[in-house]
């Protein structure tokens, strides 16, 4: 079947038209920050009627990124973007703007779903994908199927386990989550907390992620420690994860994976020595999609069994 | 329907004959430290047959002290204990010894099962239960069923939790498990780390919870401390199991429950802070069966779907 699919983040959304694991067409819009979710849908409305008029597609398959309630097609909480979002009724706004139907899924979920149908997870029935990005996705599945949960918010939350007594404050409430220890909107600030950090290049230069890697790789002991850091709490949130759903394969995304040839490795041996697995080793894995995963899920969200909201 | 019912630990095991969550008839016995699986079954297989002569019961359910296979009905892994398990068919065993079939769990998981169906839980669809002791059991159930996994082990080690980058080694071959920060074996090795232990009125007395709990209110503040992590450790394994899992109730069981009015108000105002539940605050409830809640998991076990094996 085809579906528009929408994948929308907290500074653009990317529109497309899928079929069977492929994007047919797709275009992105920046968004401002702080845009309200109302204003963000007017700003996507022309170019999905344009991929809607072009691809005779039987329904929208709608990524966000924040807690949602997949049975309801309603946001639930948004962490700080998209404030206005839980009042947002998406299936009414798609019905009147597209006269189609809408399925509603959390980004993270979504991109999983993609890697199952198409990527790094095919054929597989138990797995994890988190995402090291600007946050930390962590999602599970099990038996074939996102795990949801009483209130649709089991195995969606993998970046937001606490890995350390001592860490700090996460936007989602929580202290020491893997998140805010080690992905993009956290890392400037434990490095600048970092013991010896005015010494180190770091201090100089920008601090994301590529930056770490090229300092640590330079032999910068500061850099070096701060890596440690991260790839230990990527580590941990890997075994929690492990420990909780007990699956075959971790697949591993987003834009910090530029470094996957330091990073899987890592991980493998991580979960290998942490993990307390008796029948095996878990598998890491790269995710194969990139940035279409989740585009790439709407497909295989429309083909589960969840009822669709009309 | 009437079935007997095995909880076997590192240190004793009690038999019973249970029915529609009452137990009708239990035997304690002592087993020496060490000692293989083959003899403590040999030990238990007195106690159980003169249960079974006076019971007509139609079944054993087992509950068991390590990982576990419940469909092959199998010991998986034992952290140390009775090394001998996975080599051990306890169908068989109780198939020659007493003509009946025999279920088998995770001893923390029936606990949890025991809970749900004429305890603590009853009513609920989505519960964690954790149990501190000498370890720590972590247990979840999902849309009112024990969640197992690919292999049998999602959902059942939320003491081996990682919640400390920083933390001790486990017996699991973990780093920083909520067990090895924050249970019975493990609070002598936190507690003579801990700096300054060497004032603490602790280090002239038995360190266990009982004390540190004493010492604390005694205003001892090296106790107050070292009970100060001890709440954080189970703090964080009770966010990560929230973030996993999406539950309604968490339910804490346990010898260390003997300071429940002090751990219950703390947890439940640490989840009210740390937990991110938009839907809602997740109840936090002490357990009411004690050391029976296994044994009266037993029936359940055998009301549940599973294959039997004969």
């Amino acid at each position: 079947m085809r579906v528009l699919a929408v994948d929308l983040g907290g500074t653009h959304a990317t529109c497309a038209a899928v079929e069977g694991g492929r994007i047919l067409a797709s275009e992105t819009v920046s968004l401002p920050e702080s845009l309200p979710l109302a204003e963000a849908l007017e700003g996507i409305a022309a170019p999905l009627g344009k991929l809607h008029a072009c691809s005779s597609a039987e329904g929208i398959g709608f990524g966000f990124c924040g807690l949602v309630d997949p049975n309801r097609a309603r946001i639930t909480s948004t962490n700080g973007k998209y404030t206005d979002a839980v009042d947002v009724d998406l299936t009414q706004w798609a019905r009147e703007e597209f006269g189609l139907p809408l399925r509603l899924e959390n980004d993270a979920r979504l991109a999983l779903l993609g890697e199952w149908y198409a990527g790094a997870a095919r054929g597989e029935t138990d797995v994890v994908m988190f995402t090291l990005g600007t946050g930390i996705g962590g999602v599970a599945m099990m038996d074939g199927r996102l795990l949801r949960g009483k209130h649709q918010q089991a195995g969606v939350l993998g970046g937001h386990t606490p890995v350390t007594l001592t860490g700090r404050r996460c936007t989602c409430g929580g202290v020491g989550c893997a998140e805010s220890e080690a992905a993009g909107w956290s890392l400037p600030l434990v490095a600048e907390a970092w013991p010896g950090f005015s010494t180190s290049a770091l201090a100089s230069g920008k601090i994301d992620f590529e930056n770490v890697f090229a300092c640590a790789a330079q032999g910068d002991e500061i850099a070096r420690q701060i890596l440690d850091h991260c790839l230990k709490v990527w580590g941990a949130a890997a075994v929690a994860a492990i420990h909780a759903f007990d699956p075959d394969l971790l697949v591993y995304g987003g834009g910090v994976m530029k470094s996957a040839a330091v990073i899987l490795p890592y991980l493998q041996e991580y979960v290998r020595q942490n993990a307390w697995t008796p029948w095996g080793t878990v598998r890491i894995a790269a995710a194969q999609l990139g940035n279409d995963a989740a585009l790439i899920g709407a497909t295989p969200l429309f083909e589960q069994e969840l009822p669709v909201v009309r």
